[in-house]
Order: C-alpha cells, then structure tokens, then sequence
C-alpha cells in the first residue's frame, strides 16, 4: 500500500472547517484531493449560509492547524483571546470566572475567516481541486462512486475514488447514505432552546463596548445570553430560550419589557430600535446533537466533524473536535502508512467514544452555563479544583481545564471527573464524620460542667423537696 | 369536524398488520380508506417477502383485534395456546416455567395468516380500497401529498388525503420523510445479535415433534434458540448469536459440533442433513431497535407501528405494541370526535413514553431470555412474585403479567416493577437485619456455654502449665 499511497485519490464532500483541513493534511501527503461543496466559493459571497455561532478555539483546534502550519496566523494573528467568562448580573453588574491559569486562554475566531483560511491554504497545493456549488446526488460508499450535480451549469458528474470523506456538517448527506447499511447506529436529539443570533455594534469611535477579552454570558436559569468579540468589534450576541418564551415575545413592547427584566445592561448596547428591528426580522434556529457508529465504511468512506458527532455549542468545542478529527486521521495514516483498509476501522473505533463523550459534555454544559455558573457551590467548586491543580498540576486536572486547555481523550476527561467528585465527596464524608466526633467531643466537655450544674440542681430540687 | 368526519379521507402508508387493522378501524368509522402497499398482494403469493420471526400474540393484540371484531377468528380458532416457556438444558433434559397464572397463556399465531386474515376484513368494507405493487417515492406531509409508483405499470399516481397513516414497519419511508423536518427525535440501534431461522418439521405422522403448548427456549448466555409451533405441526426455530458466531460455524462439521454442544436434543428434530442445507442457505439478519418522537406532523400525518417503535423481538410485544396503537388510536378518534388536530398531538404525547417504554423492556429481556432465565435467582424471585400475586392479586402484578396479560401502560408496567424491587429489596434488609439480630443472640447464648468450656480449658491448661 505504501509505495503506491501517492496516488490514492480522495473525494472530501464539504468545504467547511473539517473539509478544508482535511484538504490540506491529505494534500501534504501528496494525494489527489478533490473538494466538492454545495455551497458556491464563500471567498464570492457578500452573505454566508448556514450556522454562524462564533467560534470559540482552543488547544485542540489550534494544535490541528499547527499541524498544517497555520496556527499563528489564524489563531495569533485574528483570534480575539478570551480569558475568562464575565457573567453578568440581572442588575447589570459584573463578574469575571477565570477559564484556566494565567496565561490560558481561548479564542474568539470568526467562522467564515478560518473557513476562507482553510480553503485559501489548500488551493495552494497543486493536487486539491475545489469544486464549489456542486451537490451530492447519489453514492456507492462501498464502491467508492459518488454523482454530484454542478448547481451552475446543472450538469451531472460521476467520480470513482479511493476514499469518499464526508465532512458535509450535522445534515451530512454522506451520512444518510450510510444509514441505509445494516449496523449502523445513529441518533439525533433536539434540544428544547432555540438560539437567535444579534448583535453589539461598535461605538462611534469604532472601539468594543464592553471589555473585550471575555465571553460574556447572562445566565437567567432556563435560558441565557452569551456574546464573543468579533475583529470589526462588534460583539455577536445569542439569545438561547425555549421556542414558547421566543413565541411569547410577539410584540415590540413585550420584548422591551422581557430585556429590561432580565438583560437589561444589553438594551443600550444593542440600541432599543435595532433590538426590535433583528428580533423579528430573524427566525430562531434549532439545536441538534447527533451520535452514530460506526464511521467508516469498508475501506473507502469515513465522516469526520459534525457528520458524525454534531453537538449543542454550550462546551466551545464542536470546531475544535472536528478538527482534532483531522489531526487524529493524519496520525492513524502515519500509523498504519496510509493502509485504508486499517486506518478507517482504527479510526471508527478510536473516536467513537470521544465523541460521545464530548456530546455528552455539551449537553451537561448546557445545564450548567445557564444555571450552575451562578451558584455557589460551583464557584466553590471551582475554587477548590483551581487550587488542587495549583498544588498538583498533573494529577488534578479541572474538568473545563482538560476538555480545553489539552488533548487529554474526551471520554478520559469525564472518567477524570467522575474520579475526583468520588475524591471530592469522600473528602467531604470524612470531614464531616470528624466534625461529628469533634462536635460530640465539645458536647461532652461541655456537658461536664452541665452535669455539675444539673447535679447543684438536684440538690437543690432535693432540698426543696425533702421537706414534703 | 364532527359533521364532517364522514367524508374523512385516508391514506394508508403500509399494509401489513398495523395497516391493515387500522383500515378496519377507520372504514368501520365510515372514512375513505385507501391502503398503498408496496409488496404484491400477498394473499396471491407463495413466499412472503420481509420479517418472519413468529408471533406471540398475548392481551393487547387479542384485545385490538376484538375490536374489529376479528379476535376469535384469529385467536382462539387458529393460534396455538402456550402456557409456559420449556427451558432445554444442554444435556436436553427439560422443566417449564408458567408465563401466568393457570388458563393464562400467549398464542403462537402465522403472521402471513394474520395479515391475509386483516387484509380480507378491511377488504369487506366498500370505502376500503387496496393499491398493492405500490411504492411510496414522494410526499409533502404536512399538505396531505402522496405520490405513489405502480410497480406493475410503472405509473406514477399523485394524492392528496387528509391524513397519512404511515404503517410501513422499521425502515420507514414516511418516518424517513418525518426526519427532514425540524426537532423530530430519532435513535436507531442494531442489538450485536443476528438471527436465523430454521424448521423442525412435523413427524411422520404429521404430528408436533415436542409438547405443543409452550415456547421452548434453549438458553446459553451470549446466545439462545427458541422455538414456536406452526399449524401445520412444524416449529418455526429462530436461532440468536452473534455475528462472530455465525461466522465462525463455516463448515458443516463446526455446525454439527456446535449442535452437538450446545442444541444436541435439537439435531434429531431438524434432521442433520435439514440443519447443515438450511444453514448454510440462509444469512443472518439484524436487529433494529427504533424510538423517535413525535409520531405526527400537523393534523395531517401520523406513523404507528413498527414506523414509530420497531423494538427487539424478546418480548413478544412488537405486534402487540402495534395492533394497540390502532386501538389507541380509535379511542382518541371517539374522545375527540374524529378531530384530528387534536387527536394526532395527544395520540403522540400519550404514546410516547409507552412505545419507549417497550423498546427499552424489549432491550433488557434480551439478556434476561439468553440468561437469567436458567438462573436460580430468575426462578426464586419468580416464585414469590407469582406468590405475591396470588396473595394480592391487584396490588402485586408481576412485570411479565402486567406487560403481557394487561393493558396497564408499559411505563406504567416498568414503575410497578420498580416500585417491586425496592419493596423486595427492603424486605430482604430488613430480613437480613433480623437475621443479624438473630445471628447475634444465637451466638451470645452459645457462647454462655463456650465460654464456660473456654474456662475449663484455661484452668486445664493452667493445671497443665502450673508445674513447670
């Protein structure tokens, strides 16, 4: 396999994130890649389609792209560096909750900037081919055929391939292919919230209006706000809430009334009429989070990044898994010197329980963002897990710490947690049990003298007594 | 609606057992009902095409079916009564285990006899219309549109109904249409488990080869057989493994052996020559198990059956879950007045938890059948629910009681268990607590008496030591 692996060609349907990283690793290694998109090239495009959430990158994106060598220029260069969650109150007052370490940061990068990114670094391969606004029509996944339709001219293109790599997002069209083979496993769940995206305009004189280095979040218990910074800085905002609470907010009044309650810092920000001008202009979108298994077909298809594990942004980390995919990919060829036929199941089997694990975060993070961040017990938690690490770096890793500040394996870090709560909880037990002795203990000392007392008492009562 | 409801018409996606009985209910209530099948009509076939594992058919399919008024013609006129589960050890010896109460049993029934039986009911009400060798290619469901394919003139024919009743089993194409719109759920799982079928055939005299009355079960732990009489005095053998093991057994001699070991009483029945020609004619096939929600779109589309809850065969429930959704489905007809804008939302809320509630039940009887059956804890802890059950007959209904000779609802049926277990899990505390106490007073009084040996001793002992 090895001698003749320079020639392998590879299909990779989407152009996103994970496609065009995908792009360039293959590349590097002198395959023939093409690249079909459905969309046209966005480099043209005034309006971008499809999910916009900022993007919030930390070690695992930025170690992929180091891999191609474009690190320092989209993360150095462009990301926005976040330091800390800045929760804001309903009264509108402000605190900040450290993400790590000093030092340790994430960052807000702009989707369609990492995209054209990506794609302008694998057009500089010689051997990748982009295929913009073409879509995929049928497919042969075990065959390796795929027939697409170029939207522009409307003609019809069949392709044989080595390996078909569907990287086409959470709706892939890979994906449902493959759920037409036996023994495919598959799940998508929506969440109740739907998220609306608006926006924080610059000031006059062109400058952020709320200190930038900070995700800013406005947990409110069954629903929440969050803003990133954007390079032009403006501040993307996103309103996550039930359907029903969306429904209920049908007029410009009530909306008004419904920010001045709960989110009322924001209402100068935004500017009352541009508030209500977005608000009804946009429909709220949904949240989907799906997990299938396997990933591969054969020896000639696999799915990477949101077609095989789509996930609710509350974690930051579904940009960053995807492409931690095409990081691991590149390894397992390495590994297996581009033997397909070994790579694809290694890599199905691998992945599979990191990226539920990671799904599973997500969803836990949901909770928490919106509700736990402002309690008590988890900032006391987190006082207690910061300072652990500080006294052992290595051994008591927080959890937010090795979902996003290493590559520690996504099911490991939940296995980690679930270590140091039992750690945490016996802790407590065993306080708690010498407390009891210790309380026991001054009861004791003290009910001595109490004892004399009683006895004088009794005396007493005896005396008093004595005579009848 | 209600004035109107006559002129209702529907179209039916499927016309298997849910199909055809819901045409039953539907034509009864006066609506149009067309019935579009993708198969031929089977009544005019020689060999049924799809799914063949046997039926067992128990309270809820038998109380559906009186509703059409089919019940004794189909139950008690053509199934096979059996009264309890005939466990073969490896040596072929054999005991049986009661499903019920005595009189209670399940009813093996032919599911080729059921469907032609429904098919030829629906088929006497003139506003029911039968399209076989139809193939569902298209549809707008929340307008009502359906486009079929006549198989046989290859015609493409468009409707617009009402209501679309899609009962077109596991692999839906109208649930598959359901999963293009936003927030519907769905999960798809393959259990590791394959199964094959196999005969054993009537003897010479045309007779059972084993006691008719009971399911027989060949339970070994990671893999079991079972066998359900057919009639015609043959038995319909449904082996369980999984995919290794069938893989593994590529010869005749490694079948032969793997008989020998583990089905030796079975190898007389099937014939040797029958067992190695049968099994090596036919491949395994899969295990789905599906959930989704919700089963309706709008007023207009609503999927039953295997469509909306396919679920792993242990139970015997599959078609009994789905002959009761149509009987659910009538009562929510009568309730509403055939309003099916609030029909279709409550049939999905009030449905949901029970179909999940099945699947899930369905999930853990597959390791219980394989396993636990041959399991003195099984046994004992059968015993005293069947005691309990005697006792309270109202209060203490056993899981496989409530589940197959009930209607309590299937979630309903998984609390009462749970509720069970906690009762008899604090009893055997409290019980083992008492023993304790017991265990404690019984060795305090003998060791009154021990310790007076004790003494003996010692003083024995002392005069022994005393004149060194």
């Amino acid at each position: 396999m090895s001698k003749e692996s320079e020639k392998l060609h590879i299909a990779v349907v989407g152009g996103g994130l994970v496609g065009a990283l995908n792009a360039c690793y293959l590349a590097k290694r002198g395959f023939e890649v093409h690249v079909y998109d459905l969309r046209e090239d966005i480099r043209q495009l005034e309006h971008v389609p499809g999910r916009s959430i900022n993007l919030a990158m930390s070690v695992r994106g930025s170690t992929a792209l180091r891999g191609v060598g474009l690190e320092d220029a989209i993360v150095r260069d462009h990301g926005i560096p976040m330091e800390s969650r800045m929760i804001h109150r309903p009264d509108g007052s402000t605190y900040a909750i450290p993400y790590g370490k000093k030092g340790q940061c994430i960052y807000s990068v702009g989707r369609r900037f990492l995209n054209e990114a990506l794609i302008n670094a694998a057009e500089q391969y010689p051997n990748v081919h982009f295929h913009f606004h073409h879509k995929l029509v049928s497919a042969n996944l075990s065959k390796g055929q795929l027939t697409f339709e170029n939207l522009t001219s409307k003609e019809t293109q069949e392709t044989k391939t080595d390996l078909i790599l569907g990287c086409d997002g959470a709706y892939s069209t890979v994906r449902k292919q493959m759920m037409k083979m036996p023994m495919f496993n598959y799940s998508q769940t929506y969440i109740p919230t739907v998220y609306m995206e608006l926006c924080i305009p610059p000031d006059e004189k062109g400058n952020f209006k709320m200190p930038e280095n900070h995700l800013h979040i406005w947990p409110r218990g069954q629903f929440m706000m969050i803003a990133l910074p954007n390079q032009d800085k403006s501040w993307t905002v996103t309103l996550f809430m039930p359907q029903e609470i969306f429904d209920s907010l049908d007029t410009p009044s009530k909306l008004i009334d419904f920010f001045e309650i709960h989110y009322r810092d924001t209402i100068p920000l935004i500017g009352k009429e541009k508030l209500v001008k977005d608000f009804f202009a946009t429909k709220p979108s949904p949240m989907i989070s799906v997990k299938c298994s396997p990933y591969h077909v054969g020896s000639t298809c696999v799915i990477m990044g949101d077609a095989s594990h789509a996930i609710v942004p509350f974690y930051g980390q579904g940009m960053n898994a995807g492409l931690e995919d095409c990081f691991i990919f590149n390894q397992l060829l390495d590994k297996h010197d581009n033997d397909l036929g070994k790579v694809l199941p290694e890599f199905s089997q691998f992945r599979n329980p990191d990226a539920e694990a990671i799904c599973d975060l997500a969803m836990y993070n949901y909770i928490e963002m919106r509700d736990l961040v402002n309690h008590l017990s988890f900032r006391l938690r987190k006082k207690l897990d910061d300072g652990l690490h500080w006294l052992l770096p290595k051994r008591w890793v927080p959890l937010y710490t090795s979902v996003t500040f290493s590559r520690m394996r996504y099911h490991h870090c939940i296995q980690n947690k679930k270590w140091q709560d039992e750690v945490v909880s016996n802790a407590v037990r065993t306080i708690g049990g010498l407390g009891i002795l210790a309380a026991t203990y001054c009861l004791y000392t003290s009910w001595m003298p109490l004892k004399e007392v009683l006895k004088d008492y009794e005396s007493l009562l005896g005396n008093m007594v004595g005579p009848v």
